[in-house]
């Protein structure tokens, strides 16, 4: 069986690298799909990964860096020189170029910057003014306008000469602005098929389109996109200036990078993602950042036990019910963080309405409560046949989940209005919380019934 | 002040329900922002959701559909009667329909689509056949195809004369298909602009267009519009015929719901959305049902303790520090299960690299390991005195890390390759594990240092 047929795409690309074939290697990318490609690339070394952005063309690198993810590509366009880095971003839609920039280290961004064309340099500080989350962080500024007294025929001519050029915009609508550069209004392209071609503009376009401010927030879009069936939503500025389009997939992938950061937060994987490919100490590093806050936190939960040694040493059982009780509630309360969380981000419910998800929570916790404490209780109770061991055990188990639940949903809340992010602190915070009160609850019970139990 | 003016949007919804005014509720309706108006309605109950949508036409009944989230409209059609809810359906996108269909009981289902006119009840029938994250599952099939014998006129002519029922369609390309209906050509609309109107399609159509089969899956389709800067992707079953089109938006949106997906049954919230305006009883038994299988994994990690309650009894400064070894490994476990996750959703890892992933995880967990370990040991020994009781505890924590973080990483892709759902079964299982392990790693060491400890 011929060698290279039952290589890895990795091993091949990395043959073909070291061999610094560029046109082999373009050809060899181009049979791969987006994910095949990510993956491939990912498998090489730093130093290969250089020398492969080396020897491709700023377009031929520029279409490999659409095929991998935001992180994967600025971490390797970090390790280019500011000059090759300038050039591969100019082959880029704008939010692209800002999603990669906003990936990046603030001396590197300076630096590569200052390498592009003045225009993209000037656009590209412009677009990173703007929040992410933001229209003006997610619009493209590849966007058709014209004066209104412009006719068909002329508007026909420009996008026949520019056909090239115009070929990589997302060109949905045609806006027509005035002298300003204010938006007045807009055409579809199917606009254009029936009016007499003598037409001006401003005879056919319609009149006050639907638009977004700049600093539209993603809540926002998402209701603009709900509520207007449309291709894109034109951008303007406080003076109505037309500065670009947002598109609606645009939208949707904010939405989608948002919970995936949820996913990640409440994993404790912070500041981004991580990769298998990144360094071992740099992903090591990040992990203990998280995990060492965690270390705190969890001596200050667990300092409630060595309070009441001397309860736990006269009743050894409860030990075994101790982490049982902890982990328990934690799983209840995390429940309703989650629910708190998607109810927030769905807008179905606001940051105030603390009461309305209080009595909701405290009424299905006290249910929860109930139905897990007795179940544990009964555990506890046929195990070793002493019914107090039962009351002290499913009792603290019932009272910590009203706890837990009650404080689980009004958490993402409260942070929300103490403008921290619920997705990171939420549930460590609660992990705490729960921890200490289960400890406390079980042991200070136990204390009250002592002589039973031993 | 008017009373009205100060009612919150809810309550002036529920006075208008009240009344009965159809046209009143509509024009109030349209003044809310979709976020505004899904809240007002989750504040109404049952019975007055069901009123509201008695009184609303089938037209304005699917708008409101359309402005609330999935899970809360699939709810409020079941409660309607099949007639009413079969014709708010045939009002929406083919897409829609079949999201929300997947929403609902099979009985519900039937009784629905039996009251569809035939052609749609047919059409939705086969929708619900493809799978969800497929191609088939997120098409539209509001297509425009027409035969390659007809002349440009002709096919203006006939958009001219459609315009109204067009108006609701994705028009961004013309499919041409050949007499079985075959995917034939493709034509964008500036594709009509310059060419003469005598012309025939076949003479100005893109040949061979790019396409997706019907059970591309959601990777598939992802590389498909990474690969391809298109606005849909025209599907086709294995005949080549054209079914229908996937608009990237609808791709970006599934990829979204799949990571609330992983970010619910992380937390523990299965079985989809949850929200307060469901029933008490209902959101507390799908709580109980995740918790009470979680319970059962408590129980056996924590008869580890059981058995070491000896030990435990002998040098009770130990219980101190068993929540806090299993809690910690715990989370160093989760870190690298979301990593997987998120490498494998990426493409970045296959199934069977267990290897791999184990090399990677191994050197991580060993340095995450001594790093903690160190850490928790210096805490016990600055507390007690005892060097022992340092050894003990930060060994223990060391080793179980080790375990926890390769465990961890290898989890969601033992998981696939079982066909198991790696997001809800990865944590529970790793929890159970990490605690188990954690406990006997503690106790089992201690018992070896016992006289040392006491």
């Amino acid at each position: 069986m011929d060698a290279v047929l039952s290589q890895k795409p990795w091993e091949a690309l990395e043959h073909l690298v070291n061999a610094g074939d560029a046109g082999q290697i373009v050809i060899f990318l181009d049979q791969l799909s987006p994910t095949e490609t990510a993956r491939a690339i990912s498998r090489l070394d730093a130093e290969q990964q250089t020398r492969l952005f080396g020897l491709l063309t700023p377009e031929d690198a520029a279409d490999l860096i659409e095929d991998i993810s935001e992180t994967q590509a600025a971490d390797l366009i970090e390790e280019l020189s500011p000059q090759e880095a300038a050039a591969i971003l100019e082959e880029l839609d704008s939010d692209h170029v800002v999603d990669l920039l906003g990936e990046m280290d603030d001396e590197n961004v300076t630096a590569i910057i200052d390498q592009m064309k003045p225009e993209d340099a000037e656009e590209a500080r412009q677009f990173l003014e703007y929040p992410a989350d933001t229209a003006g962080g997610m619009m493209i500024s590849e966007v058709l306008s014209y004066p209104a007294t412009l006719t068909i025929r002329e508007l026909l001519d420009d996008l026949q000469q520019n056909r090239d050029t115009y070929a990589d915009y997302h060109v949905q609508y045609l806006y027509v602005t005035d002298e300003q550069q204010c938006l007045y209004g807009v055409l579809r392209m199917h606009d254009l098929l029936f009016p007499l071609r003598s037409k001006k503009l401003s005879e056919v376009m319609i009149k006050n389109p639907f638009h977004v401010p700049v600093a539209a927030n993603l809540e926002e879009l998402g209701n603009f996109f709900a509520e207007h069936d449309l291709f894109g939503a034109p951008v303007v500025d406080a003076a109505g200036r037309l500065l670009g389009v947002v598109l609606p997939e645009a939208v949707e992938e904010a939405r989608r990078k948002r919970s995936v950061k949820n996913y990640l937060d409440l994993s404790g994987i912070i500041g981004g993602e991580e990769f298998r490919t990144m360094p071992l100490l740099h992903r090591s590093g990040r992990r203990l950042s998280w995990l060492s806050l965690n270390i705190v936190l969890n001596i200050i939960a667990a300092s409630v036990i060595a309070i009441y040694q001397d309860t736990l040493a006269a009743a050894i059982t409860l030990a075994v019910f101790l982490p049982m009780v902890s982990d328990m509630s934690g799983c209840s309360g995390n429940q309703a963080v989650a629910v708190s969380m998607r109810e927030l981000s769905l807008g179905l419910v606001r940051p105030q309405e603390l009461l309305r998800v209080l009595g909701k929570e405290v009424s299905l916790g006290a249910i929860n409560g109930l139905v897990l404490g007795a179940l544990l209780g009964a555990v506890a109770l046929l195990w070793k046949g002493n019914p107090y061991l039962g009351l002290v055990v499913g009792g603290a188990l019932a009272v910590n989940t009203l706890v837990a639940v009650s404080l689980g949903g009004l958490l993402p809340l409260l942070l929300k209005r103490l403008k921290m992010d619920p997705a990171l602190v939420s549930s460590p915070l609660l992990t705490t919380v729960t921890d200490m009160c289960g400890f406390f609850f079980v042991l200070s019970f136990a204390s009250l019934v002592l002589p039973k139990l031993s």
